[in-house]
């Protein structure tokens, strides 16, 4: 459980350190920046890389939301929970930490919303709680079942890191302008005591709509796409598998 | 059955909410927008993703010239084409509402375009009629053969979904200023009804030209490339296999 | 041969068609261009997706430099190229013509460039003769470097044509703004002979240097890279193999 | 020993030609330029195309850093050590002089920073020593975790180049603005001697953060994440298997 525990802190530690940073650091940087764009692909590659160094030792969750779906879907024992929510938000505020570090070293610097996520004055594109709310559990519910088609006992073995992790990329694609996109309530807490806005008001929203989310799409892929003889054989199934196992 | 016509439904539904929601949502942002380059990522990678999760189902058509094309091709049989086309234009369809209730939340916001497909004035660089009709019906012949060929029983195992979800999004890279890009008549369908332009008019086209290049392609597939003994072994042939089924 | 010849002709109309259509249409539109990174991703993507399509079937060169580096390599017999190259540089051709016929269809058009390759005032940031050879040797040289490397025999099965492709893009991302980026003397060709500009009286570099640099990395990769005994067993080495073959 | 010095020459040498190649030819075209997103990309392609290439023959480090951690980590004997560092900054010495050769064919090109990193003065965005120490830092022992995890036993087989060489695209997109990016002090050595501004005098920090970052990442695999069993079975572990070994 210590590798496993061990595992979760890193992924959300780079996944709030490098999706954030990429946001903090280069999204809008003068004529050269990445913009949204840059923000989404490396939200992606954040669980992509992590999921293929990682994910088989503990899943590759990186993300409360997704330890919630995969435990609804039957796919791993709700008693792993408790450990990885607090492996996920404490790597998570020890990536916004690190981060915040690093940004205030550049001249003139102050926090602003530090890529938390809202809605309202605090959206991006000023979208208001109704749009946020559906959006997050739209795309969660999503996220789940590509998760869960991904690492199912028929799908292409190896890629499921690729699937999942270009999926969030697609995720932040599509829904940035909206609620900066969370869909990852430890993401969500990690920067929003860190911003200078009032993020932390709002982020419940980021618990209870990703949360509904994850539930929903496991839900989904179990009530209409899953053949439970193949897919719920247990833990091990959210995992790449190696040929020689 | 149930469990095809669901993944061809939620796999629609992807690509028609998180592609058209990429280009209503985030395209023109001010500043960090994601431009046509990052819309054609989206859409490509709403093929990658629902493939990985629910190609092993359904083969992941997603659409309706796609579905035409296989038939065409001998990889599945012709009686499953009706149910396929309900599924994913009801899919697309659901998906275009949820993105209208979503988007609609944004102060001062109108539909416009609505992400629809159009020639002459509807085309977003004001492409004529007969060059809109020829770039779908080209596109969606390359499509063809490039899934007809990822699929087929010499192409290594897994990669399919990859290699046809970045089709879609170079053939959007190629295409966006002439027609919007459908090669897709059930996402054009899907939003050609919520746009305030006369989108509806011309959406005959975007019927016409994929389903009549999605012809194209299996019959120059068939003919010039295939090798039968090898490639029209059933409708399995079109899902990525499992190394131990 | 058929077969082969068709596949060849289809690739290579597919890069001249999407990479080239991608600059022509899309690159420079109003704000959300694709700009010189999105015209990167298409080219590369055009040789990833129609290698995972038809690369079983012809070994995927759609280049005339690639041919040549693979004879010289001694993967294929040379008896290959002449087939190879009229294939390659008829579908290249036929790519561009198409492309002329859509991209005439836009208001107030002209051809300009046509996407076409050149050094000097034809150069897109006005590099010179010596600066358009040395990158064009170069740049091909490590791509034979890449595709032997991919292709050998102890690589990871299924993966070449996503590292070659991508090699493209990244060749791409590199070297727009020097000769418009070439490597491939049937792109170079296809687009030559429309440009409006006097890109044919400069087509010879585009031959010379591309062959030159194919040979190059061709020796060197046998020289310094390669062990024979793996890699020199005959054409099929260079396609992506089947596990069950 | 000289195919794997040769592997670690060429590798080395593209990582730097076609990173530093993107940013000094392509970032900043007008209009068109690829800006930080696009040398992100590029830096990743060059370590994703040759570790397919020739990570089966050298393992496809590339980087003094990266032979360090896997030394460190029991992955590779430390004999190993110093040839493979004298090949890495002999190739991006070259690559480097090659870049400078073409890019001065430019009209009143003037070299400038010419892709060297720095900090204070010399960083992009204006981040202080301390900011620029501790993101090396980071980003290297990141890196390094993800390279461990994904060419260990457990991870799924091929699939190690994608993973490691979109990591270093993540890095690059998260960090340009603080220190042009290092993470290798062989891309930083190659590039400093020709810069303009006085990034030699800034080189050492280069040196010093990211191999304290690989150490740090060794050290960090080893006590919580790997799998001692199945992780330390030599220098085979780092290079992508094949099935048929």
């Amino acid at each position: 459980m210590v590798h496993k525990l061990s595992a979760e802190f890193f992924g959300t530690f780079w996944l709030v350190f490098g999706g954030c940073g990429s946001a903090v650091l280069a999204a809008s940087f003068p004529e050269l920046g990445i913009g949204f764009a840059g923000v989404s692909l490396a939200f992606g590659l954040t669980v992509l890389t992590m999921a293929y160094a990682v994910g088989q030792i503990s899943g590759g969750h990186f993300n409360p939301a997704v330890t919630l779906g995969l435990a609804a879907a039957g796919r791993i024992p709700w008693s792993d929970l408790p450990g990885y929510w607090a492996a996920q938000v404490t790597g998570g505020l020890v990536g916004a930490i690190m981060l915040y570090l690093i940004a205030s070293g550049a001249p003139d610097w102050t926090a602003g919303g530090f890529a938390s996520n809202g809605y309202g004055a605090l959206s991006p594109g000023g979208y208001g709680l109704m749009s946020a709310f559906l959006i997050e559990v739209v795309l969660t519910a999503a996220f789940l079942i590509v998760i869960l088609g991904a690492t199912s006992a028929r799908a292409p073995l190896g890629f499921a890191p690729l699937a999942i992790g270009l999926a969030l990329t697609l995720i932040h694609l599509i829904s940035i302008p909206v609620t900066n996109t969370s869909v990852n309530p430890a993401r969500s807490t990690a920067v929003a005591f860190l911003a200078e806005t009032g993020a932390v008001k709002q982020l419940w929203l980021f618990w209870v709509a990703p949360l509904l989310g994850a539930a929903l799409g496991a839900v989904t892929w179990n009530a209409l796409l899953s053949d439970r003889k193949l897919d719920t054989s247990g833990p091990q199934a959210a995992t790449p598998r190696h040929p020689a196992e």
